[in-house]
């Protein structure tokens, strides 16, 4: 596998399939793991996160559930290249931001990616399409047992994992289910709901992760807990909530339908003739577009379109896809441009 | 000719074609004459203004120019079928508001039409595609010449025609123009060139005329003086006005052609998008859309498209046609409905 191999397709976990798939994008654990007598990633000197690296990297190759991955030494690549990565949900954007010493491990499909002395020596993460916690968290524990038989794991037997952050000691874990929720925003339900999960202790975020504001009415749900529970249980938590947020959206959805349909059929159109004809459009813009877009098509109002090509838009349209689509550096306006002419062409050129 | 005849054809005057037709949607000219010895219609009795309606309507059918126009008493139609006249240009707001003993003759190529006791006893109308001043004077001085042998025009050697309102005193005539002038807006130089026509007694009004606002980028570009000049002087100067204001359109065109040229497309493409995928849209924003569609078709950014078909779109969207086309009465939200799936449907439905 090579770094431009990741032009070329889209990660599994974007496939638009699984369980819920019409309203949940992905479902996403990761695992903060941190090895024993090395100072954390932000007190450790170049020479500890040097060895942590090298640590790292051989005991990847060794873990079967990893094979034929890519490992990255985040120094020697520029910021569009980095960029390209968090676009990707591959990593985040402060392991771009300060890369010295810093590795990220993907997998072909996409849907495992370890940041190597991100926060914590290693951040684990596996993503998959759809409602699927369970095969998310089979998936992760695996990697992680075989790297525990190759990383001596800081672990204490009172606390658990330790982390850089005391709010992910225990288990380490978060588990995350990125939902669409385009007809709770319309019918002005959403905020209630982010408002009952937050007693939960739960919180929502938008597509990137921590610090980002929800756009396209897309909202990363996860929990906020890590310690006191075992993992079964924290996921048993999170499952719960979802259900219930799937439930709330799929009969706001209904209300729609019944009661808003020429208004809901509006959006939907007019988002997609705004899709197949704008010549300038930022990525804001398009990803509310996209959004009534996909919700259209998983309502029945569009037919016949590709959850799996919306999903592709939605990556390919952000400012460092559109430069390594074109392998050239754009400004503001020549992307808004380019990112048009993409959308454009995967619709399908317009006749007229 | 039948009243439901208009329902199948629009007036010559918006063929889309004649001189500057890119710009210069229509020319127009009216004359007001009053009978003599009659008061006018403001001070009228009832039996004063019939009278006018009878001799009115007899000499009308003596007028060759006028042959198998319709004439037609207006109380003894509703508000949906005099507001349906209004959008069509072929008579006033006014007129169809107070209508006791008030008539209206249009002739079947719909470019000529006589108010019968508006303001004015007579008030004549040409319109004709494009901008073409002198064939709208030829026709309407011949309607004129003829109607002025068969009824006893109140005239001054003096003053010339006699008018209700001293502004129309002399010639009665008032010459008008309908331009598009989108580029001028967009340059942001309207302002500048409205000021300009204003300092030589010019108006710009709206697409209804007297106290409408201009929308869509149509400006309806008057004279004021109708008194101390000959016909013909009035009409040379109006000619020069307008192919003054015709001239800057075209440059502020090239201008946004040769530097904007991605904006334009967006907004032109955009505007064609929602036309061909709104399923609900107000007149307003239809005749913004309309607006852009147009320029983009007289700039060849759009190919192929019937400038006919656009001014059809601009009449049949209207409320009251949009009554009359289904033979129901509508609420505004049914009419937004309506329009949107009579405009998909004009441009093709959409096959996605």
């Amino acid at each position: 596998m090579d770094f431009n191999d990741f032009l070329n397709h889209i990660g599994g976990w974007l496939k638009g399939t699984g369980p819920h798939a019409d309203i949940v994008i992905s479902s996403r654990i990761r695992l903060a793991r941190n090895l024993e007598k090395m100072p954390f990633p932000h007190w450790a000197k170049k020479e500890n996160s040097e060895k942590v690296l090298v640590l790292a990297e051989s005991a990847f190759k060794r873990v079967e559930d990893l094979k034929d991955s890519l490992f990255l030494r985040l120094e020697s690549f520029d910021s569009i290249d980095k960029q390209f990565l968090v676009e990707r949900h591959l990593m985040s954007n402060e392991h771009a931001i300060r890369s010295n010493q810093k590795g990220l491990l993907v997998n072909p499909e996409e849907n495992v990616a370890i940041m190597v002395n991100e926060e914590d020596h290693l951040r684990i993460q596996v993503m998959e399409s759809g409602f699927d916690l369970d095969a998310t968290w089979r998936a992760i524990n695996s990697v992680d047992d075989r790297l525990s038989e190759l990383l001596p794991y800081a672990f204490n037997a009172d606390w658990g994992y330790l982390t850089a952050c005391p709010t992910n000691t225990g288990t380490g874990m978060r588990g995350s289910v990125m939902l669409h929720l385009p007809a709770l925003v319309m019918m002005r339900q959403i905020n209630r709901v982010l408002e009952a999960i937050a007693k939960l202790s739960f919180t929502a975020r938008g597509l990137y992760g921590e610090g980002t504001q929800a756009s396209g009415n897309f909202f990363q749900i996860s929990n906020q807990v890590s310690l006191g529970q075992k993992e079964e249980e924290i996921l048993g938590n999170i499952k719960g909530v979802i259900r219930q947020i799937i439930d709330q959206e799929m009969k706001a959805r209904e209300v729609l339908l019944a009661e808003h349909r020429e208004l809901l059929e509006d959006r939907v159109w007019r988002s997609y003739g705004t899709l197949k004809n704008a010549h300038i459009i930022s990525s804001n813009e398009t990803v509310e577009l996209l959004s009534m877009f996909r919700l259209g098509s998983d309502l029945g109002i569009l037919k016949g379109v590709d959850r799996g090509l919306i999903n592709e838009l939605f990556i390919l349209t952000q400012p460092s896809h559109l430069q390594k689509l074109e392998n050239k550096k754009f400004s503001a306006n020549e992307r808004d441009i380019k990112r048009a002419q993409i959308i454009r062409e995967k619709l399908g050129m317009n006749q007229k």
